[in-house]
C-alpha cells in the first residue's frame, strides 16, 4: 500500500466522510462518522476529524485535508465564504484555511456559491457539480441533486450559471414523522401511487395542503394503503417541484446526482415528462470533485 | 346564580374547553385544561372531565354533558360515527354515549361530518358551523376555519354541502419551528411582507419548496428581518391555500371562524382578492353551536 497523499472530506450536516488518497491517486482508505456539522461547536471540528482520520497522518510534516460542504459555513470550522455565479465550482485556490492545534494538518475549505437574485445558496452541491465536470466535461444542461434541499443547477462551459434549492425533501421528511400524516404513512412504496400523485401536483400544484390530508381522510374513510400513502406523499411533493422548476429542465439535458432511491423517484417523475434524463453516482462525482479542486495545488499529484 | 343544567363540552386534540350552563341558559361557569384528546388514553377521559367541572355535577341525579370535537374519534373516548355531507350538523338526536363510572354523567358525543369525493372530515368544526347557523340563520355562502387544519365549508340552506381541509396551519408550525427556516424566522410580524408573499402564492404556487428556502438564502446573503421573513412564510402559505380554495371564496360571501389573530390573517388576504369577507367569534360559535345541537333534547330547556 502506498503511502497516504492527502484527504478528501464531505462534511456535510449529519455525516463526516473521509477519502484516504495515495500518491498516485488511488484511494487507500475510505471512512464515515456521524459528526456531521449540526453536531459539532467549532472547537470541536479538529477532534472529530482526526477522530476519523488522525491514524492515515504522517508522524511528522503536514497533510493537506481538501474539506467540501457546511464546515465552511458561518456556524461551521472556518467560513469560506459563498461564489456569485455565474461561477466554475471553487477550487483550492478560493479554499479559507482553519487553524489547527495539530501542526500536521493542512485543512482547506471550499467555499460554496451563491446566487442574489433569486436569493439562493449552496455548499457542497458545487463540488459535486465539479466531479460531473470531470467525469463529462463536455455537459452542458441542467444537474439535478436531491436530497434535503434538492438543488436544479442550469451549467453551461464547465460553469454554473443559475441555481434554485426546493426545501422538498425536509418538508417531505417532516410531514412523515412529524404532522397528522405519521399515523398513515408506512415504510414501503408504491410506483403507481407516486406516478399519478406526480401528475396531480404538476398539474394541480396550488390544492397542495388539501391533498396532502385528503391522504388522512382517505385512510380513515376508505383503507388507503400506508405504502400508497407514503408514494403518494412523495409524489405530490415532487410533482409541485417539477412544476416550479420546469424552466430548468424542460428541453434540456439532465442529469441527476443523488442517493439511489431519491434519484431513481426523480429520473421516474423526469422520464414520464418526456425529460432527456441520466443519473450519476453522487459519491463518485463527491470524490471527483474533491480531486478535481485539489488540481490547483503547486504540489498537487499528477 | 342559578343551578347548573347540563354542561357544553369541546374536546379538542389539544385542549378541553367545558361550559356550565344554567335553567335559563345563562353561562355559569368557563373551564378550560390542557387535558386534550391526544394527550389522553381512552379510559382517561372520564377523570380528565371530572378533574375540570366535578364540583358542578348535582350530588344525585344526571346531567347532560354534551361534547364536541376529537373525543368522538376513534382514538378517543367513544367512537361517533362521521355523518356524510350533504348534512345539517348533527344534532343530539345522533350522538354516542359513552359509558362511565360516575353515574351522574349522560355524556352524549356528537359525530364529526365526512365527504367520499374528495375525501375529507371535520370533527368540532361541524359544530361551529352549528353556531354560525344559530347567529347567522340565513347565512348561505362560504364558511372558513382558519387553524392548524383549516376549513372551508360550502354550506347552503343550513348544511353542509362540500367541505375542504387544508393542512396549511400545520405545515407552517413545522417548518416554523422544526425546519432550517427556524435560524431565521422569528416571533413577530411585517403586514406588507404578508401580502407580498400572499399574491406571490397565489399567482405563482408550484415554486413553493424554492420560495421558502430564499427565505434562508436572503436572511444569510442580505439580512432579511426575522419578523418578516415570518409574515412571507406564513403568507406564501396562505397564499397557495387560497389559490387551491379559490372555487369556494370566490364570488360567495366568506365568513371566517377563528381565533383572532389567523382569522385576521386569512380576512387580510381574502379582501385584498376582493372577496366577501366577514369575521365572527370562535368561541361563541361553537358554545353556539353546541346549545343548538342540545336543543333537539326532550328535557332541553327553552
Amino acid at each position: 500500500m502506498s503511502a497516504a497523499s492527502w484527504i478528501a472530506v464531505d462534511w456535510g450536516l449529519s455525516n463526516l466522510r473521509a477519502w484516504v488518497i495515495g500518491a498516485d491517486g488511488d484511494i487507500l482508505d475510505k471512512r464515515v462518522s456521524g459528526q456531521g456539522v449540526n453536531t459539532l461547536a467549532r472547537d470541536a471540528f479538529e477532534a472529530a476529524l482526526l477522530d476519523l482520520i488522525g491514524d492515515a497522518l504522517p508522524e511528522t510534516g503536514r497533510m493537506t485535508i481538501l474539506v467540501c460542504g457546511n464546515a465552511g459555513a458561518r456556524e461551521g470550522w472556518a467560513e469560506a465564504p459563498y461564489r456569485a455565479v455565474p461561477s466554475a465550482p471553487p477550487g483550492v485556490a478560493q479554499a479559507t484555511r482553519a487553524l489547527t492545534l495539530d501542526p500536521r494538518l493542512d485543512i482547506r475549505i471550499l467555499p460554496g456559491l451563491k446566487q442574489m437574485k433569486p436569493p439562493d445558496v449552496m455548499r457542497g452541491e458545487e463540488t459535486q457539480i465539479a466531479g460531473v465536470f470531470a467525469a463529462r466535461p463536455n455537459f452542458d444542461g441542467v444537474i439535478c441533486l436531491p436530497g434535503t434541499h434538492t438543488k436544479w443547477a442550469q451549467v453551461s462551459a464547465r460553469e454554473v450559471v443559475s441555481f434554485r434549492t426546493f426545501m422538498t425533501g425536509e418538508i417531505f421528511a417532516l410531514l412523515e414523522k412529524r404532522s397528522v400524516l405519521r399515523h398513515v404513512v408506512g415504510d414501503g412504496w408504491d410506483d403507481a401511487a407516486f406516478a399519478e400523485a406526480v401528475g396531480e401536483g404538476m398539474s394541480r400544484p396550488a390544492p397542495l395542503a388539501s391533498n396532502l390530508f385528503s391522504l388522512r381522510a382517505e385512510a380513515l374513510l376508505a383503507g388507503l394503503a400506508p405504502d400508497a400513502a407514503r408514494a403518494r406523499l412523495s409524489g405530490l411533493l415532487i410533482g409541485m417541484e417539477l412544476a416550479g422548476a420546469r424552466a430548468y429542465w424542460l428541453g434540456q439535458p439532465v442529469l441527476i446526482v443523488g442517493e439511489v432511491g431519491i434519484a431513481q423517484a426523480y429520473r421516474t417523475a423526469l422520464a414520464a415528462q418526456g425529460a432527456m434524463v441520466e443519473t450519476i453516482d453522487a459519491e463518485a462525482v463527491t470524490l471527483g470533485g474533491l480531486v478535481a479542486a485539489r488540481a490547483g495545488m503547486k504540489d498537487a499529484a499528477p
